[in-house]
């Protein structure tokens, strides 16, 4: 699992920050979570394969987490790109896509899909054999989404050295993979359990931007290895965060805490701080684990 | 005069280079000419006011020429931006922004004006009482209008060599400014012509992107300072030029030949050239004196 950040930065791009924009590389998939001005200029940056995004997911239609979509999808376009697109976002994203393409005549050949969010309950808005991805529904100023991305439990793997041990021929090895029991040279039959091994934890990252405080989020992602959360300002901006529906570095901490989660990125900083790490410090003082997102930074867990 | 290159390649954004944005300053104003994604980040970099852009002419509606608009307009919002906006482009412009807002609930506390555009002759779309901005009809693939920028005729200045020549006394000064006749002091009546001077030859820039060829643009800007020409090709692309409606450095020097322009500036280069001299060379064949746009490029006049 790999997470690289394009922008993490609030409110409107500048010289040297972008807008939200993150890619989360998970059991072969290339996800593209939120799309501000500029996004397509940092996958290029970053060297992503811009054809292996066959998925994006927009949290919410602030202009700092979606204004960088048009574009994306008419390059999309030019490229050649003949894959399937499926975007995922709050009701609304279809006719403003589709208006902008329609002004510029630029239909796109490729089959481009649009989910269109409304529920405020959480809902898996895709799934295949390894993982899904669900919503969490955030408390912000217009209809918000976060992203819970999970690995599926995988299967048990085969214990070399145990069918060694137990002297198992190999013809048996795709039965003992399927979940069968098997016998030795001898007649005696070997419980599966003893001849494969427990399968990998499965991976999960959660996305939470924007969003006020919310307990509600810590029951929605119990357990979660990775967690994004925004935390736009520091708590001597608290009123601030609660006014305009944003949360503080110590804020995060307590949701990453509540939830058991292994680690916390923070990021979505207010460009009126010039010290990132006052956010982690800040954080640090109820959760430990807290690494800074940063633009064209990358994760790998 | 001074013009300010944001962008001038074509299609899609790069990790360095822009598309379609300039900004040109004539007397007193900063207009914006398109506005392609990113275009806000340029104004920043090249340390352009904000608040000092109330004039936005886009030429047309594909994406690299106004997928930057949303976000510029929401960026004015952000910094508290109280002064009138005016936006000049073609039809469903302004639906296509006030949906983009609307999505964000994010309304503009600042007079937002669209000044939509659909006649294919040239019309005059903003005048004051130094300049006048009047349309330039191209053929592109979609509804699509250059920018004809224009001093206006100035008045004529006292000639202080003159007056101390006739010995005009001071309090006729403003008159003499005011186009009258002027007594010397022993009653000798001078002629206004012979203590003013010619007002200076008022200024003129053509913006024509993105354009086929088209002998029609000459007609429109004879006598122009200077033109901004697209040339997004060079010649041994010809029939891609003719095919996208696009014009070769060639084509562009051919206008500027024909218009007997002062200057050409050529841009919207196509990406597949590695070597920009070229399109200099090629239009240098029938026109000599020609510059090349560059991001971050400024010229002034």
């Amino acid at each position: 699992m790999k997470l690289s950040v394009l922008g993490c930065y609030s409110a409107t791009p500048r010289a040297f920050t972008n807008p939200t924009a993150q890619v989360l590389e998970m059991k072969g998939h290339l996800f593209l979570i939120d799309c501000g001005e500029g996004t397509q200029i940092q996958l290029r940056k970053q060297k992503l394969k811009f054809a292996r995004i066959k998925h994006i997911f927009i949290s919410h239609l602030h202009g700092d987490h979606f204004f960088g979509l048009p574009g994306l999808i008419s390059t999309f376009q030019l490229l050649g790109r003949e894959a399937e697109l499926h975007i995922y976002g709050p009701k609304g994203i279809k006719e403003a896509m589709l208006l902008l393409l329609k002004l510029g005549s630029a239909y796109t050949a490729f089959p481009l899909y649009f989910h269109e969010l409304t529920s405020v309950k959480s809902e898996i808005v895709f799934e295949d054999e390894k993982l899904s991805v669900s919503t969490i529904p955030l408390k912000h100023r217009i209809y918000t989404n976060g992203f819970l991305f999970k690995e599926k439990l995988g299967e048990r793997t085969l214990n070399i050295d145990a069918v060694k041990k137990y002297g198992i021929d190999t013809c048996y090895f795709q039965n003992i993979k399927n979940g069968k029991d098997a016998p030795t040279s001898k007649g005696e039959i070997i419980a599966n359990s003893l001849l494969t091994l427990e399968p990998p934890r499965p991976k999960s990252y959660a996305f939470c931007s924007d969003t006020a405080f919310n307990e509600a989020i810590a029951d929605a992602i119990k357990g979660i290895q990775v967690l994004y959360h925004e935390a736009t300002f520091l708590e001597k901006h608290k009123s601030l965060a609660a006014k305009t529906g944003h949360s503080t570095a110590l804020q995060a901490a307590n949701i990453a805490k509540l939830a058991g989660a292994e680690t916390l990125i923070l990021g979505h900083y207010s460009t009126r701080y010039d010290n990132l790490e006052l956010f982690r410090e800040e954080a640090k003082q109820v959760f430990d684990n807290v690494e800074l997102a940063d633009d064209g930074k990358s994760f790998n867990f």
